[in-house]
């Protein structure tokens, strides 16, 4: 099998025809990824990737879900449990499991991002099944113990040219660190994320505490002392090729709370006698310094809300978080946004990158709200939404009001290295499909799309994450 | 007039002739109708339909209402007010209304059913409007008169394999017994729906706790006494033949109550003196206990929630429900939902089929909770998005995260015996067409898709709703 | 350049054969603009049109919001500041900085719609561009200064049969007064507008009160003077030729409060001591008196929710209102509304025309109203949905459930005259479009579709909005 030149192109030939030149322009520029979940790990050790279901099927919860939802256990997908009760540990085992279900996945992203994987990664001919699965998983094994898939030379072979990761406030980027002490040169950068230093009334937050006096050499007694050490942790992480913080709030709502304020809920939470509705206010809050630090330190927000984290307890009591039991809920961005954007949206110095879950927001508040403020961008269509419809989808919401240069091309957001290629091809595609249907309708003339497309495909993730120059 | 063979296909050429290949596939396939409104008293007595008017008109609300909101009296449509006030009576004076009128239609999924009843069912050749009114009524007239028109006759004619009804909890199931004791041979099933029971704070709810005393043969004193009371009709239901429950609330929170809370409003609900507030909490947690009852029994639950019933107050007051009156609001099923699938949405035990009327949340909630939940899949698009342009929104918003194996297929779910035929025909070219759409983008290919085609015309829904034996 | 004659036609050759036939049948129709904010003093004084800047860009809001979203500052581009504060006051530069500028209104209707103004109203040849910017300055101020492009010569070329204007409820009318006086016997007429005088919560709400006392002849001491004298505004209003009334809310509640409540408020007001909160209390109420006044004087009642105003405070405090800060929120209809309609809306004697800005409310509660109350009509795609792809999603959403002839055709909705015939001709080629993938799938004919373009080009406008005699 090899994959159809024209794939995810629409049928019309004159639409194609164009889809397809405008394609050709952008398919050999090289990939920036600028907000994705790849561990550096792999980078720093460049240890040859283990065998196909370690690589391809386990570390995937778009696949863990589906499989789930047919009423397949993580158990047998071979997913650790906290508590250390066994579970399938043969990855041959798994892997025929997956093949022989993935007719499940017709017609869904991850379907288009493996068949791209398996033909254009790994060179495998034959489509998979339960009767090819032995033979795939046996090519792809061999491919993997040879030096030409060493995570390296794959990087090279992606063609990326910055690769952007996801770390907590707290991480000391050690791999980070390795990677640029090596003899490696290439631009491989941290995210600052302090999500978990923001959740007050987690169970967790002690613990999350205690990390990061450890990181910053300093006790946290006051609000006071917990922003010095953020703004010094930023400072940390750009040192480490950061240029970007990244938030995630199950409500993005946004306020300034009077100091007295803040430092009574700091303390509460100190004295672990915090409520979840504090915690609510404290995020709120935290938002707006991080914006304001921003201005200080030039890092790039993002903002990711609306995720109900662990929709399902038990799942997140037996495996942990990240396995496909979080799920969107309705989010608004017009009146929660709104202190952040009046206190600092447009100012030159920031950008905001939002994401969303919602999709109704995308034309009803999303647009609106970067078609005006000079700081806030939109961030690509995220995780369900990051898929042939859903970008469609996106650009026919938001490029009437926000226009393309208030967008920030594309993120493939992905924990799965070798997913990196197959995500930005399926959006480049995309992207020169919908800029072709503008073209054959003479909303735009085609130099135009031309120069439309590498922005998408390139420049406006470059220059919007601020990754130009290194 | 013929209906063309390419009606609702994609005009480009290439999809089109593969969605007429996939149609072809499909077209011959029996019915499988697992939710629907028809009055099985029709097939029990098997008497000859009246004439046009009170088999096309009068029960269809969609016509109704959109009648109504062009200033045409339901009086004037022959709909008998509750006090019995004096409304039009001729059956042709409001054939002719009409059918001056059905310019209206224009563009709606009425006209393409009813086209297809005209011209399929009854070989109409002429088209309907104030000039050929006549001459339509007294050809189908005609023909219902004949013995091939008769119900049990066009149930085989429209190759149907079940019909599912829908019937209160006290019903007593007297036509569907006189069905499976007749000589005739086919399957028409009821599907329990306790709504009526569980509205306490509702005038009616004292009238419809009589009739379950009556028909369970049993006081209902305690709460316990009204979960065995429910118990003992879903047995009765399976008896004559139910495969599935079904609940219409306007708000689908689910959450288990304390024993004594619950006690404690059924209590005050047999005393009169019960909140609307309370009636909420009260369904929110007999939500709980159907999912629990549906482990026991294996009946597949359905939940039909969003619909503001009644909208308008007169018009409910002069002609009862089920008018045109109905409106969607928007519905909200990550948070409500969660308790419930928290509790059982994992059991392989259960089937929960869930259906919304607020498109919004086909991708945020809907797909992404039906893609994690193995109990949980989505039903088709409901009421006013079974149509043309709804039903590819459906797929075009839930494929990708959902896939298409956790939907059911199609519902007909209507209460016009002879549209049946009218709406899985077009329901199955909407599909095709879908389908086609993914096969000339190469997204999957063309033998997989004529598999997904058969799924979605009848396996989806006979093993979805457990139909697949007798 | 010049347009291309199949522009926003689908690349289809069959649909586009269609749609080129249908709008062919349209494109010479008069154009009736029911609803719009053109200054009528332009049609009084009939003076030139200065030059293009303060034409073409300082007053279109689309225009400053996205070059403000890009970092333009909207002193640059010569919007004057409340406080006097100097702002760039040359033409040229501003015009240049537009030019260099324009290619980021790529794939937004105002490109479409400057590009129509630029070709077809003053036959520009060049593409607009940095090089091209002094060139084109010039020919079109050459225009301007030429009686061909007088504003009344303009309204002829344009073939507009009425053109409503929007005004407060206190406005004198005297530029509508100096037209109808005048012996330039064309249709432009009023439309009233009170929403600042339901505000009563606004600082600016006595100045707006003393205005409609003057304008009254009378003091308003109770609630009923200040009924009184709005149904003499209102009957003003009708003397100048009014149609319609026109209502912007944030959130559109509506409810009738008891007499004694009105008063109570309404007094408090009048000492200044009203809150926020009984302002949303008043405005529900206020919509069920306007709803009321219109079943007496005919006044078609338009609702215009859901626009949060001025979320940028410091635009706002800076430049005023009207400047681009205008931002979208969530709006609910079918609780909202309800009081509403079952009071008037089945009345014959009320239009109610009703926009949104929320596009998850068109198939989910405004097609199902206006499909099911016969007052309820429902107006076309409004603000940022006013576009393209915007009006495609409004047709194919509300169609099938409200069917065309509970929609009203088109209204411009702009403050730029130059703009009218541009958005009008985009509205016809864009239903001429929806309508042709109508008749390729043969869901209408196409003598069916031959009408319903004429009804949507101008017959349901003109009906709708009463506006078919003089």
């Amino acid at each position: 099998m090899k994959l159809n030149e024209d794939r995810f192109f629409d049928p019309d030939p004159a639409t194609r025809r164009v889809a397809r030149d405008l394609y050709d322009t952008t398919r050999e520029l090289p990939i920036i990824s600028p907000h994705g979940h790849v561990d550096p790990a792999i980078l720093a050790t460049n240890a040859p990737f283990p065998e196909p279901t370690a690589l391809l099927v386990s570390p995937d919860h778009y696949i863990l879900r589906l499989l789930h939802s047919q009423g397949i256990p993580l158990e047998a997908l071979g997913i650790p449990t906290r508590d250390g009760k066994p579970v399938t540990a043969d990855p041959r085992t798994i892997w025929r499991l997956f093949a022989k279900n993935w007719f499940l996945f017709r017609g869904t992203p991850s379907r288009a991002w493996l068949d791209y994987e398996l033909h254009e990664v790994f060179g495998v001919t034959r489509s998979l099944s339960a009767d090819t699965a032995e033979k795939i998983y046996d090519e792809i094994a061999e491919k993997l113990g040879s030096p030409e898939f060493t995570p390296r030379r794959l990087f090279d072979r992606f063609r990326i040219e910055v690769l952007a990761t996801t770390d907590r406030a707290t991480d000391t980027l050690e791999h980070h660190r390795a990677i640029r002490e090596s003899e490696w040169k290439r631009r491989v950068i941290p995210t600052f994320r302090p999500d978990a230093l923001f959740a007050i009334a987690s169970p967790q937050w002690r613990g999350q505490l205690s990390l990061l006096e450890e990181v910053a050499h300093n006790p946290v007694k006051t609000f006071e002392d917990f922003r010095s050490a953020l703004a010094g942790r930023r400072k940390y992480f750009k040192t480490m090729g950061a240029t970007a913080s990244d938030h995630a709030v199950e409500v993005p709502h946004t306020e300034r709370l009077p100091d007295r304020e803040v430092e009574k809920i700091f303390r509460a939470a100190l004295d672990g006698a915090v409520e979840k509705r504090d915690q609510a206010r404290f995020e709120a809050h935290m938002l707006m310094e991080m914006a304001e630090m921003s201005l200080a330190d030039g890092l790039v927000m993002q903002l990711h809300p609306g995720a109900f984290r662990d929709h399902d307890a038990k799942l997140y009591d037996r495996f942990g978080s990240d396995r496909g039991g979080d799920i969107p809920a309705a989010t608004e961005y017009t009146r929660n946004l709104r202190d952040l954007l009046n206190a600092y949206g447009n100012d030159p110095r920031l950008t905001l990158i939002v994401f969303t879950l919602d999709e109704s927001t995308y034309s009803r508040e999303l647009a609106p709200l970067a078609g005006y403020y000079s700081a806030m961008k939109l961030g690509p269509p995220w995780w369900f939404h990051d898929s042939i419809e859903g970008m469609h989808r996106f650009r026919a919401r938001t490029t009437e009001t926000a226009g393309l240069y208030n967008t920030v091309g594309f993120n493939d957001d992905t924990r799965a290295f070798c997913s990196i290629p197959a995500r930005h091809d399926l959006s480049r595609r995309v992207d020169a499909n919908f800029l072709a249907s503008l073209v054959v309708r003479h909303i735009v003339a085609k130099d135009e799309a031309v120069e439309m497309a590498r922005s998408l495909a390139y420049e406006l993730a470059r220059d919007s994450y601020k990754l130009g120059t290194a």
